[in-house]
């Protein structure tokens, strides 16, 4: 007879779950004697792999087996130590445990009705939200607005701009499309490429987004922003959209919402991203950042960013939760329910896709694991290591800031130029030893030491400064040579 | 001296994944028994939770116990054996564990350098794909073509639609806006709702979307739709897109790709949505349902509803995949790397976010896992039950179908008409031991059956077809009286 059950049985998933629940345990004390970044070439892994799938089914212990041999060698491990490139991507055990057990369950949150506990307590954690960062309370469920878990601070901006495009031409660009409306976005230099995509996706383009200049310290010129809104206006533009940036990418450099505010008026939707910044908040003497956010029409800031929260996880808030789903609700018979009809939230009108896994449950774990002090007592440690590292820097004869540091990200290069800082980068890089990404300000290719994993302590950032002290060292005597 | 360290220590993590692991399969055993939908009403789960985040941390085993008490009772269990409503959202043991091991190592895929292993593995778990589906070889990541996971078919319906519209004006939306450029997009009426949206979104919309009629069996009227592109040509509109659709939402109708492809040139995308129904085709017996795909220029369908692999997965595949990086890709300098220079897939430009999940983790458990062979049979089975189901209805007294069963979908009403149709559907999913949902097929309320859960067996198709019967007698009884 042949064989007509290929499914794992619940006592095999006890066993292999304790297996996996192992090998991450295991994984978070390998990580950090093991090289950052994989030296492997492009096509190494798949060239590892076999040509076809299979056939008949294999034993759990060779996936395992093969997890190792074959996809290990080509992670760059974010979750180190070590890694500080990029942003962080954060996270910690009681988060990964919320996330196995979404898994678990297997629930679509779409709409309320497709299970009410998803819904409740996303729009629940969201409130607290609020409260933790102190965040205007314009954005409680309670009132107008409310806020919503999207997968990342690109998807919020879209979901941004689109409200504000539909509340701009009273929701004629859904329904004849942009057509010739003159619509204008505006957003620093220094903002991230996702609030440029959105212009594209949503169909403003490029020559309708002003790339706004900035100040010394890399936030928007807001006198700059006034004049570029007053001169669209001269030439029978309609200025709608501002994406404001607590925190940019490059140098977390912090867009003056307060001065932003002052050049708006009703006919232009103010969005602000503070996707790695906004999580400082939790500690109430880094608020400040916010201050004029009771101005804004929405705001987003990602917990999988650098509140331990699995990625993805961006929290999304919007003043007025009407001119949200003005421009993404759409309803076919097949999804109408009695709840819906009455009021209910239905996440999937907050958001581009249908479906949603139920992400609420790690951030409530994260919550409820660490509690606002356990959160403020760990943003404070990282701050402390990247002002111990700044500290580094002031004193060091090879590499100087190239501005001063804003909260966990430290901007510098060495002081003989750009060569010599990328030779420094690439190559303390290549050891394996730590992760560190650039970007360029005022055409100074710079490093950015960003300091926000779960596991970094003083030792490793410490090293990190040694390493590329070291690197800076050898560049010299060889050059001297 | 105050507490330092919040976070949760490897031995702890331990001993609570065991727990998670366990409450998963003990999950499995327990939700045969449970309502397939709560019975909450909106703001019940609200109501349970503590107004405040927690100041200090919890224990874990609050959390647990927690989960239990307020979270549990408003779930509808996607996972019931007894859920037949909306498309499934399947999922099995191997690809819980691939989701708790990609959570484990946090890594981010949107580009080759920031985890190598998750890009390669993606890349080729979809080549697998189209040999395990028997797609055209256009897909393939060795040609001009290439798949990608996306979360669902609804971003990549977007996605498809700005690659068309950028290919139509040569760039030129992304660069100047979508302005008057007169395109038309064409989908049936049956076609999900998130081929409308994507229209919406990209600045297209609805007056410029044709949602062109059906024919008895509710798949796209091919002549009409080509009655729909002449008109439109004739009128000096420029028709750049359709969507066509393989197993609709409503009632598993399939569009004639052939005849569709047979109104194609040059100047028109065509999409193909099978978000459901493609992953019949692992069985080949099934493959004439993706007869003309050769023509497609995109394609997908999603392993997160009926392959066994958790939401979100969505195998997204173009012919040209330089059209979709045309119409997606952005460079910032910090996201610039040597690999991405010299041409490593960065899926960063393959879709709207920025960053990503190791997704194709927990697909390559599942595919290695079942093998072939597995998938196979248990795309069967399901196809069985509904076969079963559908001759209840034929021999039924009270019901009839509205079509003819088409793969795992059973469409039917009462003979009596809708009032009849709906109180029955509200009957049996308030009793709790099943869940249907409904559509409407030519103003006639219809219930929709569909087997695709994992642990659905005979007896549970039995059971939901004599609940049904019981509440139509019942209805009868009662009206008779």
């Amino acid at each position: 007879m042949s064989k007509t059950n290929y499914h794992m049985t619940a006592d095999e998933f006890r066993k292999a779950g304790r297996e996996v629940v192992d090998w991450i345990a295991d994984y978070y004390e390998w990580v950090e004697s093991h090289p950052v970044v994989p030296s492997v070439a492009p096509g190494d892994i798949r060239a590892s792999l076999p040509e076809h799938p299979p056939q008949s089914g294999e034993p759990f212990a060779s996936l395992m087996t093969d997890v190792d041999k074959l996809i290990m060698p080509g992670i760059t491990h974010w979750q180190s130590p070590n890694f500080f490139a990029y942003f962080p991507s954060n996270t910690s055990f009681p988060s990964i445990l919320g996330e196995m057990m979404a898994a678990g369950m297997g629930v679509q949150g779409m709409v309320w009705k497709t299970s009410p506990a998803c819904t409740e307590l996303e729009t629940h954690v969201l409130d607290w939200m609020v409260e933790l960062l102190g965040l205007p309370d314009r954005f409680l469920s309670q009132g107008e607005g409310g806020g919503v878990i999207q997968d990342t601070a690109s998807s919020a901006v879209l979901c941004a701009l689109l409200a504000a495009r539909e509340r701009a031409t009273e929701g004629q660009s859904n329904q004849q499309g942009i057509q010739d409306r003159k619509l204008v976005a505006y957003t620093s230099n220094q903002a991230h490429s996702s609030v440029q995509k959105a212009a594209r996706i949503a169909g403003i383009g490029d020559e309708s987004i002003r790339l706004i200049g900035v100040n010394a310290d890399f936030s928007m010129d807001v006198d700059a922003l006034r004049d570029a809104i007053q001169t669209d206006r001269e030439n029978g533009l309609r200025p709608f959209f501002i994406s404001a940036t607590v925190g940019t990418t490059s140098s977390m450099a912090m867009d003056s919402l307060t001065e932003i505010a002052s050049v708006l008026d009703e006919s232009i939707w103010l969005h602000v991203d503070a996707a790695m910044a906004g999580s400082a908040t939790v500690c109430p003497e880094h608020r400040s950042i916010h201050n004029g956010l009771e101005q804004a029409d929405s705001y987003c800031f990602n917990p999988h960013k650098w509140l331990f929260t699995n990625f993805d996880c961006n929290c999304f808030y919007v003043a007025d939760r009407s001119a949200l789903l003005g421009a993404l609700a759409i309803l076919p018979e097949y999804l109408r329910t009695a709840e819906h009809d009455a009021g209910a939230i239905d996440y999937r009108d907050w958001q581009i896709p249908l479906g949603r896994r139920f992400r609420a449950l790690k951030l409530w774990f994260v919550l409820r694991h660490y509690g606002a002090e356990g959160l403020q007592a760990h943003i404070r440690q990282h701050l402390e290591l990247a002002a111990m590292f700044e500290q580094y820097v002031m004193e060091s004869d090879h590499f100087e800031l190239i501005i001063p540091r804003s909260l966990n990200t430290v901007c510098f290069a060495h002081r003989e130029g750009n060569d010599w800082t990328e030779a420094i980068l690439e190559q303390v890089n290549r050891s394996g030893k730590m992760y560190v990404s650039h970007t360029k300000l005022n055409d100074r290719y710079t490093i950015r030491m960003v300091v926000g994993q779960r596991t970094t302590e003083e030792r490793h950032v410490r090293g990190a400064w040694e390493l590329l002290e070291e690197a800076a060292m050898r560049l010299k005597e060889k050059n001297d040579a």
